[in-house]
């Protein structure tokens, strides 16, 4: 089994069926079509306000394109240096926004803190520095930790007091919705988080992920950008219908709600074990976790797919469940692990 | 029916069925699995030559990554001034490639010729001008028409002797190659074609673009490019797969020849038209064609959907048929253009 | 004598003066200083306009600071397919504009017309299409020729009409105003300019041209553009103080005056001979003369300095005067051309 | 006396002199003349090296043009976080790079060592992250303070092992050059420096400084980016002219000679003062100053012109001495803060 990442996971069959459901006749292409329509007012009515829908099929698309909707090319960009725009998408970010800068800034558990931010904000107005436009923040973080809303709240306040725009990376926003029980609004809009990037393919779906606009006047100019970053997909329809299936009938968190409780396990099995420790809490869908290497090297001898995290080398793993992670493959996981 | 695109067709059942045969536990995500080596090596069969290629979502994509790659910021682009690269994609070349400048040129049925681009190449090594880089030329072209072998010879020469790359965008590459009746190789490599932005979705596909370099030290860079613009797919398996099917057993060829079959007889009905005339010869799967206003109003309110070609008010359709086009559709609307 | 270029002259002696007399202890540096303040209100005043003013060392770079300013990434920049920006600066308005598109058009003696503006426009809010965004004219144009008030005034209707900005680059307006008789407004902002690349470099100073905004709101980011763009001299009093001695008492028109005397001379000598034909009407400070090549090969031979216009072998020459040039070579150029 | 910084001094004589005997006739524009060719020589000479060099008219774009020739857009640039580049330039090297990254990191006097390279340093070859390039220094740094050559030697054989560029950024250079004693090469290409942003703005120029490969072949590209850049001045001889003037008979280690001792006067009369203190040693001609609020208010008061390091109500002031400052105003600044 390989807990290497949640994009190793295949299709969720619901999502597989809406495509092969999707394909009769022909459609208008390039979001003209019924089912992207359909897919708006879905996404509004989830999110208990007006949305800006932009459906693309990667996740450094949906942050890159919303980075580069929000700063102008002289920006700075507040992150956690392990996030994910900036470690993991060979400078996206900078390329989408024109040279804008990642600021790259330190916090626990791979989250974000106003004083952080606080503390590196250059000067308004001063040619000499890049200008304060936008904060990220990932939900779930990089380190499978979680923004409780009150977090949000004070990063939205902080962006407000500063004229930031707050963006939210949700490849697995998901798994966050699920773990802390809140709403999709609680964590996003209602907490002044003014884009979202709304992960489905680490969640099941094929290749699909929508950029979320709370306020459609934010959203000036994105069109133009994904049509000229390559990312509006022609036959639109099969990227909508895999949104559209993905937040029915409250499968998006079905699946996420698996996925963390089987983290959950394989989180408990292994902190049990002698010469173990987590790394991270595991409140979502990933486990980081140091282990002796006999350990670890036991267990890639036994055919488990992961990452040592920091590198060859590195004592900490990580490992990622998904909707399609079996039980018996954590509990043979922990088993492994106990015996080496 | 809708004769507006070849991308308002849907999914061909047996590309829809190479997804779901794919779906199968978990793979190494972002092109290190089974299927995506497995396609590298028909490709390379396909076209009797070493290649390396790289899945991708989006024909823009797959255009703009290519050149970025055959050119430095400071380079011309020769391309056909109607060509999709020039007029459809909103820039995406320019951005990709740091500002490098596409240089718009005339020619017949929106085909390039040697001379064209001879009479435009700046002086070498003048630094108040942008430097000679690269061709890009359309197979089909923006016109349905074809360049034949000895034209792509010809220009292949050129490039070489000026030192230029050549890229081919091949969002209907299929429709080419049925319709000439040629080998992939005699239109590409073998007539001096450096990089082929290898099309599927026009033809089939959900979302599947291969760009094929047929030498992997023009290739440099490509992968960080690819990753950069957001153009890694994650579960690459499943673009991989698409096109696999594809290219198994014809397919491709097969729903091509179709397609050009159905153009073929499009054009013939409506030529034979009074007052109607094709504007370019209908030589793969589009028919460019004059009609009567009256004609053309009456085709919009029997619920046929084409492109005035060149803007509201136009009296030029582009009619495009796909794999999918019955011929059927193709008498009705024929019939509909006569009768009124 | 070298008759290549304008920019082949030296310092005209009243600014290299003002660089002398502004070398007097500190100053704060950046634009910060009092000579840079009073260049704003002469120029102000000098334009009867409320103005911008943002000196730099370059025209290439007041060219693609001023035209970054005035389009988003996907826009289209309208412009001759002669012009400065397009031909001589090596791609830099895509570069700053972050890879925005120039549309070269064609016109007579280097001069944009409305309708060859509006057969080029694409259509608004397609995205498939880079977006109309601005117009750029040179006046003094490169064909030495001169865009009457009406024929700037109709522009700038077109441009208002489809809201398009309108940029000058006026690297030789000078030369326009001496010629034309008219005020520095009725040429720019009267007639619907908004931005002006003003230009002092090739009429007397070492290094210094002026991107002067007759809106303010228009100018916004551009200071940060310029920082970014490496083009913020830190020792600005010594840019201004050039630009300042330059509109005193009428010395930038003084010395355009002459050098335009200087090429109609040079027009009329030349054009009296057999063999001879002026490509343009000579209105500035320009002359583009085909002649028998034995007579170039003459001119060449006796020490002058000037360009074949279209390249090595061509029969047309450029020759330029400027503040320096004195009568004397005028006619000795042209006995030379008469002997041979 | 305005200690703000060495860009707020004049110009020294003796370049404005060669300013006004270069201005005698014409000259080939674009550093096609004698005086940039006999820069070059004597730039070489100095190096005791082959070099390119090119000359520019500000810092930010000496710097800016390096780098990006140094990297590609996927690049990653290793700096110190206080280094200009990073903190002083609006993101002009993200901007000329297209996008490349620079890494911040962290050091003690603002110097960048081995160890916290190789501890950012990504994995070759992975395309999710940005690839190792390119290091930055500033010699003189931007605390005042000095590599040792042993310091540069280590840092370029680290950059030769894992195949990085070493750029230094030397506004400050010839302060360097005159405070260690040491030759020009051994502070650059024989300790592993590839390219030198070699500046004299601030130490006596108007406006200048030179771009300096010891590697032809590392030049590539760059006569480009500059043009491109707005950065190719037309009338060049008078930017050699201040440089060529700066390197003879030893004028620019006169100059910044000087300088370093007013900053050594100045540094040893702070320091003795009650509740001063020295952030970092003065080794060149800037001073780091911890001192009580009330004498700040006392200096400024005094009319003494200083910047407060890190921003308004810091206590710390940044002092720098230039060619021109004058012992009696730094005698003057230590007695008005003695009397505080």
């Amino acid at each position: 089994m390989n807990f290497g990442s949640d994009n190793v996971a295949g299709i969720a069959p619901e999502i597989l069926a809406a495509i092969a459901a999707a394909n009769v006749g022909t459609a208008p292409s390039y979001g003209d079509d019924a089912i992207t329509r359909r897919l708006a007012a879905a996404v509004a009515a989830l999110f208990e306000h007006e949305v800006s829908v932009f459906p693309v099929a990667t996740g450094t698309a949906a942050n890159a394109l919303a980075l580069a909707t929000l700063t102008p090319v002289w920006g700075a960009i507040y992150c956690h240096e392990a996030s994910h725009v900036q470690t993991d998408e060979c400078g996206a970010p900078e390329f989408f926004a024109g040279g804008a800068k990642l600021v790259a800034l330190p916090g626990a558990d791979a989250k974000l803190t106003p004083a952080a931010i606080e503390a590196a904000l250059t000067e308004r107005g001063v040619v000499h520095h890049i200008q304060p436009a936008a904060i990220s923040i990932s939900q779930t973080t990089e380190a499978g930790t979680l923004y409780r809303p009150a977090e949000i709240v004070a990063l939205g306040a902080l962006a407000r007091r500063h004229g930031l725009a707050l963006h939210m990376d949700g490849a697995r926003f998901a798994n966050a919705v699920a773990a802390l029980g809140c709403s999709p609004a609680e964590l996003t809009w209602r907490a002044g988080v003014d884009v979202l990037s709304l992960g489905a393919t680490k969640n099941g779906a094929l290749a699909a992920e929508a950029v979320v606009f709370f306020d459609a006047a934010k959203a000036e100019g994105f069109a133009y950008r994904r049509k000229r970053g390559g990312h509006l997909v022609s036959k639109m329809r099969f990227l909508s219908a895999q949104l559209e299936a993905y937040f029915a009938d409250g499968l998006w968190l079905r699946h996420a709600a698996h996925a963390n409780r089987m983290a959950a396990l394989l989180a408990a099995g292994l902190a049990a074990l002698p010469g173990a420790r987590l790394r991270h809490p595991a409140e979502a869908n990933e486990v980081f976790v140091e282990l002796p290497e006999r350990t670890i090297v036991a267990l890639g001898a036994a055919g488990f797919g992961f990452y040592r995290w920091g590198g060859a080398g590195s004592a900490c793993l990580r490992l990622v469940t998904a909707f399609d992670t079996r039980q018996s493959d954590v509990e043979a996981f922990i088993a492994t692990a106990r015996d080496a």
